[in-house]
């Protein structure tokens, strides 16, 4: 039902105990789900066309480093409008991930640590140290 | 130099006071950063590559939905592996722009909380509502 | 009704003459749809799922130069091994768009030869010059 | 060297032999490639550049379907100002595959063929006739 909560609501402790502040991250994704409720967009949130839109905005975030050599993303971090579009974008990609999860059902930060979790597997330090060779190639 | 934790909450300065328990958030990104500095990664760590990982991510995310029809989207929620599945492929976008956000010196939870605003501009409820439309199409 | 072949070379009409013979791209055309058409997959070829696929293939294409530096990917290139595989990579794409243009009466080569022309326009040789910048920046 | 080429190049048989007139797909090759000399573009031309616009047009293609049900893809491909639009942006998919087909030495038309020949292989008739599963789940 929730993106992100489970994983981070507090429980209650007994009387007189106070339900904590909501982190940022929680009030992201309580303000995430409220901006697409008050506009009846749940409705078009089908898993597959949020999966596309996630995938869309990744493409408009790759955009801006389009054509750059290392000295032009250099420059493109260090000026503020320029920085502010690219950290816009990766919000962008951020809302629709938070917008799926809620549709699946899916603890979004739950889910991130134990992705951690099995790359910790899959790259142990020993073997990956330094390199950036695929799992597969290790 | 640290991704989603300026929108953290702020320390309490009184004496005698505790740091406040990180979030689960908070948490996830310390860790991610931890994953990536054991292996020695960041070297590699180009912004243009990471932006194009979180591409190849989101494709990974997109196939699991690729060829099906709404009702096996719908039995692809309810078994538990391909929830699974898909839920680890959110969480390898998530960890991939915490990854990025670092690098670049982006708050990426205050990035998507401007970028909710800039939508409310660009959509605004009354025009929006029940409406897939693009906002230049409004 | 069948990609790319609007654009190929009208049959000679005159007595005795004999049609000329394909060009390889139209004979490709052919295959792929032949190819399509055993496997009686016509039906899963929804204009959005292939659009999907050509994405999908695109990021496959991608991930061969992933965390690749110019080194690495001139080395890529002079491998036969991985030339083939990136060679594949882009016969995969060419062979989705082909199959989406035959399922929306798009004649492929000649849609290609309207984008440069608008490309032309977009693009004056004059301010494009030795420049990597986007129209909208010319 | 050159892109789609040598598939269809035809070598001249002795003298009195005439060239004969090159393929609709064989004049778009000429005339990406001329299209880009005069612009002196071909210094940003990197594979991995190149690969990333392939990826970026694809997602181009694939937002014209975003947010779309199976009625509006249908009204989409009957109208024809928005079929001109899905069509250009396979073109620039297109365009780009033969960009960096020539970059890398490629011969797309053949590298099609041939990857067909290694579908073919993964998905025997008998096995893949009406089922829209991987070769691996087959």
């Amino acid at each position: 039902m929730s993106a992100g909560r489970s994983s981070s609501r507090p429980t209650s402790k007994g009387k007189g105990s106070r339900r904590p502040k909501p982190s940022p991250f929680e009030e992201l994704v309580g303000q995430v789900l409220a901006f697409r409720d008050r506009r009846d967009w749940r409705q078009f949130h089908s898993p597959k066309d949020l999966a596309i839109s996630i995938s869309l905005e990744a493409a408009e975030l790759l955009e801006c480093f389009q054509w750059k050599n290392p000295d032009e993303v250099a420059a493109l971090v260090t000026d503020p409008e320029r920085h502010r579009e690219v950290s816009w974008e990766m919000g962008d990609v951020l809302i629709l991930l938070i917008s799926l999860a809620d549709i699946l059902g899916t603890d979004l930060v739950k889910a991130a640590f134990e992705k951690l979790q099995e790359n910790e597997r899959k790259y142990p330090v020993e073997r990956a140290r330094g390199s950036a060779r695929k799992y597969r190639e290790l």
